[in-house]
């Protein structure tokens, strides 16, 4: 088993003592020996937690604003209305969907931080419905934004009124949603993938 | 370290060998036990392979159908000219990236598969760029088809020529091509995820 002391061999984490001979199970420990190495990954899975709720939670605002933003631009009784258009129609009904997507998911992360584990689903199911929703409801934003640029664009060469103006922002707002929820899709992904199965 | 045969213990794996006394290096495989393990994980890489460079001939054959498509999509001297419309030349425009990604990347796979490891880069930062590379195109081409398909829309409510139909067709090509690379992005990463460093 080679747990003699060899002073010509370095290890990489001089810090952490040497494992013991017949203690087998911190071998398995991928990301570090014994009991430093148990200690960082709780750290970096403390720290995985926090990023993802501050994504989440910048996803809830962002997808907040743009449902507010684009709910109230109703101006007169003429062109000026949103719902005369499909592409604000669908910026809309995408900006619901992320608002309760976002917002069930980081009011379940707050719960899980303050009270501990409680959780509905297994732990390997939960992380695959944080990623697939991450990535899906990403993915709708990035297409629900995309879609109303280019009439926006074509407004504001004539004119350039309250009304194109609350567009484009609410069009910001829903990419800057995309972008939060592209980055907690990336954090859901690690996660999924590194989870342990003990 | 317990090597003595217990016959109340059913292990999941019972075709497997059991590992014997000393055998450390064979207990950090995470997937399996002894040879057979190690057998099924060469098995499921070279399906990832195989699924991975599938899909990434997939996109380059939308890509490159949407990008023809588009690109010939030029009928009479008055409207039915695809530049003069920002939305189809951002179509084409991504529909050319993403035929030269995919195009780029199936060559090198075909060039890994036939000939073996002959790689500029390392394995780990390959990885890194076939992830964010897979998905960053996805990212892109739903954009480009979300973007093209409002004034589509529009057009096609007035009048239904072979200018609108081309237009339609690339749209959908470029809607699967982003499909492809989505799925190829989820390869990726799980190949990303898993990779041994070894």
């Amino acid at each position: 088993m080679s747990s003699a002391k060899d002073p010509t061999k370095k290890t990489a984490d001089q810090s952490a003592p040497p494992p013991l001979a017949g203690d087998v199970e911190s071998q398995t420990v991928e990301t570090g020996f014994g009991v430093a190495g148990i200690v960082r990954r709780w750290r970096r899975e403390d720290l995985l937690k926090r990023g993802s709720l501050a994504l989440r939670g910048l996803g809830l605002l962002f997808s907040l604003l743009a449902f507010i933003i684009i709910a109230s631009n109703k101006h007169g009784p003429d062109w000026e209305n949103f719902d005369k258009y499909e592409e604000y129609r669908y910026v809309l009904a995408i900006a619901i969907l992320s608002t309760v997507y976002t917002g069930v998911q980081a009011l379940r992360q707050v719960h899980e931080l303050s009270t501990g584990k409680q959780q509905i689903l297994s732990q390997r199911s939960l992380a695959f419905v944080d990623f697939f929703g991450d990535q899906i409801v990403a993915y709708l934003l990035v297409s629900a934004a995309s879609s109303a640029v280019p009439i926006t664009n074509r407004m504001r060469e004539g004119t350039d009124n309250i009304f194109t103006d609350s567009s484009a922002a609410a069009i910001s707002m829903e990419f800057l949603a995309f972008l939060a929820l592209a980055f907690s899709a990336l954090v859901s992904g690690y996660k999924l993938s590194s989870q342990s199965y003990v």
